[in-house]
């Protein structure tokens, strides 16, 4: 059990006493202590080895004191399970993208989890490392944005591959995002076992669609992840770049927090959420390369505006850039913690 | 006067008996004959020969009978104006990125437009090629669209190096677009005066900025140029990338048109600007990806909506992609006449 318990209070609706911070990628590039770690192993190697997922897990917290740390990993890793080689480059690249049904069918989908043992090594590590201060949360990449890596190969502009599937091959798209959801319902299952005490899923690519076309070819997928995951007993956090576009379609799909990036404002957000939600962001990453002024005078405001909801959880609407001067991070604490 | 009026008529808010119907990015890679004459010469040959710019111009009016023909040439050929030099391989590139004070006044704002004449050349070639079958859009790039390629040097994902600017140096950012805004104004009032029948301004990047900036940095500057544009007598069309997240501010600014990208419904977009509105959009050119029965079903799904508007200009939700079969646009041209 925790020490520090306000995030998961405000995962459960509980409003606590202030409002819990952490950023999305704060354990990254921005950090030196990071990239002193990551100038000595590649990536790939430091989400296998469950010992460097804690170090770099641990930073953040150390540093900064955020009310809650998020596994050192990447939502591309559950491609190992299923015998889908990635690189980073640092970009992803899948070099044998997966676009038809038989390059479907072949890849290894029984009992694939258990060849992401390292990751839910790593859960533990931090777990261990952690020693109860702040609570762990796991994640993975939601259905539609981890299949578009496979399908596209790596990162997209236009997902003109994924979206030329979904309109094309509508029965192969399904079929693909079932089969991919079916290995995050039981990825998010072990991390929940390995001791993760909630969970984010990452839609990061929503926006790839028009909001008919997301409905159609895509909420089904992402409806079901929730709803399966629920009965693991730990909050889920749902977080969806494109929040302008897809909030109303996403907000009822059983999350118990609604991540909001920062295409919108956090009181329209909360409005159109309702206020009887619990909901996380959003600052825009880039004002933390503006002055402390414009940083404490922006998280003040987000969080003015989150007390409309039920609870707020602080957070960037994006990961943090790796541009970013880790004493303006430190700005940003203090701001949320004083308001 | 055009013979084909039904584009004016729509823009004038005069419902014409069909909906109109023209593409963004229309003279583009997708044709095999712009293909042909693109092999030929670099894409900064085509833009400033004018004969060429004509022939482009025209190849989608003559293979598809698009109700508006839109001058072909590039929102970036305005910084020739002011002695910033811009590669195109194919991605914009600038050398000498502009972001200091003294960087920006070292430019050649005096009388700029005047080394422009090949666009207004390229607008007459146009006008005379086209001998009135159908109206001509001139159009332009939105005051922090293209600021953007000057300071950050390019195409960007985050726009670290203009948002970091507006937020540090707000001040230099506003200098800035004023004086693009200064020149925009000109290099407009110049295509009309060579013959531009409507102008369409495109702010692709609109979504770079959170909503509550985009209102401090970016809206005033576009505001003014609506303004100073409007006394042209032509309409004008407001085509902002990210309308889920800018559409309330961006619909009251005085364009005749709002262009709707494909990020919202266009029923819902037409309820947030009003029944009272002209609006053009929305399809995601990616549909044209698709099978021919998606095409049509979707098209007439669109112009169905745009019933709801004051009058409807069908279009896609953003420039058609270069992927697109020639044969799919014409799938998508009859399901709009036949709607």
């Amino acid at each position: 059990m925790p020490q520090n318990q306000i995030f998961l209070q405000a995962c459960r609706g509980e409003r606590p006493a202030r409002t819990p911070i952490w950023v999305m990628r704060q354990a990254g590039r921005y950090l030196p202590e990071y990239r002193a770690v990551r100038s000595k192993v590649s990536f790939e190697t430091m989400c296998r080895t469950p010992e460097l997922c804690a170090e770099v897990t641990l930073q953040p917290i150390d540093r900064y004191g955020f009310d809650a740390a998020i596994l050192f990993s990447d939502i591309l890793v559950v491609f190992d399970a299923i015998g889908v080689p990635v690189a980073f480059n640092p970009a992803p690249q899948v070099a044998t993208p997966v676009r038809t049904a038989a390059e479907l069918e072949a890849l290894r989908w029984g009992r694939a989890v258990d060849h992401l043992g390292y990751v839910f090594d790593a859960v533990r590590a931090c777990k261990q490392a952690l020693a109860d201060r702040v609570p762990l949360i796991g994640f993975c990449g939601a259905p539609m944005t981890t299949a578009s890596y496979m399908i596209e190969g790596g990162g997209s502009r236009e997902f003109e591959h994924t979206k030329a599937m979904a309109f094309c091959e509508p029965a192969l798209f399904g079929r693909m995002l079932e089969r991919i959801t079916t290995l995050l319902i039981e990825y998010l299952g072990q991390q929940v076992a390995a001791g993760a005490d909630a969970l984010q899923i990452f839609e990061s690519w929503g926006a790839a669609f028009a909001p008919q076309d997301y409905r159609v070819h895509v909420l089904p997928h992402l409806q079901r992840l929730l709803r399966e995951v629920a009965p693991l007993g730990v909050p889920v956090i749902l977080f969806v770049r494109g929040n302008a576009s897809l909030l109303r379609q996403t907000k009822d799909l059983g999350a118990d927090v609604i991540g909001i990036d920062w295409s919108i404002e956090l009181d329209e957000a909360i409005a159109t959420v309702g206020r009887e939600r619990v909901v996380q962001g959003n600052m825009d990453p880039l004002t933390l390369l503006g002055p402390p002024e414009l940083i404490e005078q922006t998280a003040k405001r987000i969080v003015e505006q989150g007390r409309a909801a039920r609870a707020h959880i602080f957070n960037l609407g994006h990961g943090i850039s790796r541009h970013t001067d880790p004493a303006m991070v430190q700005h940003l604490v203090d701001a949320v913690r004083s308001a």
